[in-house]
């Protein structure tokens, strides 16, 4: 059935049904929500930690193209990107609302699948959907707004902009695979079928870092971001929010072993530049780095440092400390193309 | 210049530093906010009260078309229906955060411009923008999330599930005219200045009646709904929630003299299912009507009443009682046309 022929009520009380659905009364989400979808807000108990707010949206055409995606997969990553933001605060998300678009062609099912990769990750962090909007557009359109706190044991933030010269830089998981999945897909490029597997999900169901959000602030680290532009890009952000500057090394990139064994070269360039891997990338002093490497359950990697060089910027080097120039450095969505 | 030749970055860095500049620090909403624009999230410290969230797009060729809008009302209007949601909650709005796509053509001016009437209305109503997102598209979208919270004085919510057979419904301010200023718009009608200006305004600066949510709740109205949908469609959500019917009685709608002295005998049909009036549509006890009559700054008007007839079915009757017919009854966004 088409969305034209249900109707937006129609739409709207099917997903409502199927987001009360997912209701996890075990969560602290739900148990202090008050209205959820149907009212003109949704409402909750407050709570008097600090509250953390983001909003991020996928844009077919921009962000997507519908052929190399499954529509449930799109639901997923729509929300993912979002709780990545949350987890680079060190923060635990707890609702978030949905704001749709698309055209009355799209099929009833096509819509119930996102809404079932939205809710299959909502339900691995407790984050309960409270509302949205659904809007009639030529493309799809989906725009997450995502509510957090601050974790119960530390009441503190990961910021931009607390990086201090001498930190060391590292990062977590492994660089490049999404960027290498994007490749795969839109140039049909034909790998192992376990490479297949592993560079798809890195694009399309990246994994929020939320633990290893909330470890970093118990173990004291205080500047934080993930990795949506790219690793370069992103340090950038760090470099000119705390007005300092950052060296990184290109052999110490933990590249993943799929993007190495089948890019070869290209493999640091995608590691370097080519966003969406929603890592974590932060800076801390080296004894906080030890004690981090040993309470994370994913890799830690350190690759540079910050230094009191010039301000923002962000120099690369190789294994002999010469300078590396960079293709690209990131993500400019205004660019004429 | 051109929101491609400024790029991303400098647009986002235009933007907050105009955000900035309307801060205001005799408001709690920038007093409690620790991080705006510019980092991962936004931060702010939270409260123990209840907490509303809302989030609601105005997107072009489906809710607006550039030729007959200037962009800062398009800003005004775009953060105006989110406002009016917190309203219709009997809530105070604190938080927004503004999600933009545009075309890469778009003027720079014209994007300040949305923010100026985003944040002329913010500034009303001390309400912090604090973050967003932005994104290349090929027509304009402003989605704004909105956060907020009860009021100080009554910690209860207007809800739309709280109607009873017996309650009278009553609504704040004029009906129609929104409506009546869209079909002036686009038909080019030409009426005098002044009915020109209140039309115009109408449509595209509607005032969010949060003092007027606030003061419902206060007298102890619990049901209500604003009328984004239109009248008879709005009152319809609020049966539907409480399993009640409703009468109203057309020769009582306040609708405004100008819609009347220009749309003859179509005013009534404009004040019934035009919508976007943003007006607030209530239902109550007699003596509770009676003091918020006495209270409201605003005209209130009583136009029918709460039924325990058919569940969901609202009935139009004129002076005599007998049944009026509706042409139509309200927006429905995947409607095929």
């Amino acid at each position: 059935m088409k969305v034209s022929e249900l109707g937006e009520l129609g739409l709207i009380e099917l997903l409502a049904k199927m987001v009360d659905g997912a209701r996890d009364n075990k969560q602290k989400a739900w148990q202090q929500l008050i209205l959820g979808i149907g009212d003109d807000t949704a409402a909750w108990h407050g709570d008097a930690s600090i509250q953390l707010a983001t909003v991020d949206s996928l844009k077919q055409d921009v962000h997507f193209s519908l052929d190399i995606i499954s529509w449930q997969d799109l639901g997923w990553k729509a929300l993912a990107i979002n709780l990545s933001d949350i987890a680079a605060m060190g923060g635990l998300p707890r609702y978030a609302l949905v704001s749709l678009a698309l055209p009355g062609s799209t099929e009833v099912e096509s819509v119930l699948a996102i809404y079932r990769g939205i809710i299959e990750l909502a339900r691995q962090f407790g984050v309960a959907i409270i509302g949205g909007d659904t809007d009639r557009a030529p493309l799809i359109d989906i725009t997450i707004t995502v509510i957090g706190t601050t974790g119960t044991r530390a009441k503190r933030l990961l910021i931009r902009s607390a990086a201090k010269p001498g930190d060391k830089v590292a990062v977590t998981g492994y660089l490049g695979a999404a960027a290498a999945g994007l490749e795969m897909l839109t140039k049909h490029l034909g790998f192992d079928s376990e490479a297949i597997a592993v560079l798809r999900k890195a694009f399309w169901q990246p994994s929020p870092r939320i633990n290893e959000g909330q470890m970093l602030v118990e173990h004291g680290v205080k500047a934080a971001i993930d990795i949506s532009d790219g690793l370069v890009s992103d340090l950038k952000h760090i470099c000119q929010a705390s007005q300092v500057g950052a060296r990184i090394e290109v052999d110490r990139l933990p590249v993943l072993p799929a993007v190495r064994a089948n890019f070869g070269a290209r493999a640091w360039e995608l590691a370097l530049s080519g966003g969406e891997d929603y890592e974590l990338l932060f800076t801390a002093g080296a004894d906080v780095i030890d004690e981090v490497k040993a309470a994370a359950a994913c890799p830690v990697t350190v690759i540079g440092e910050i230094t009191a060089g010039k301000k923002s910027e962000v120099t690369v080097v190789d294994g002999k400390g010469k300078l590396v120039s960079l293709p690209k450095t990131g993500w400019e969505h205004f660019a004429s193309k």
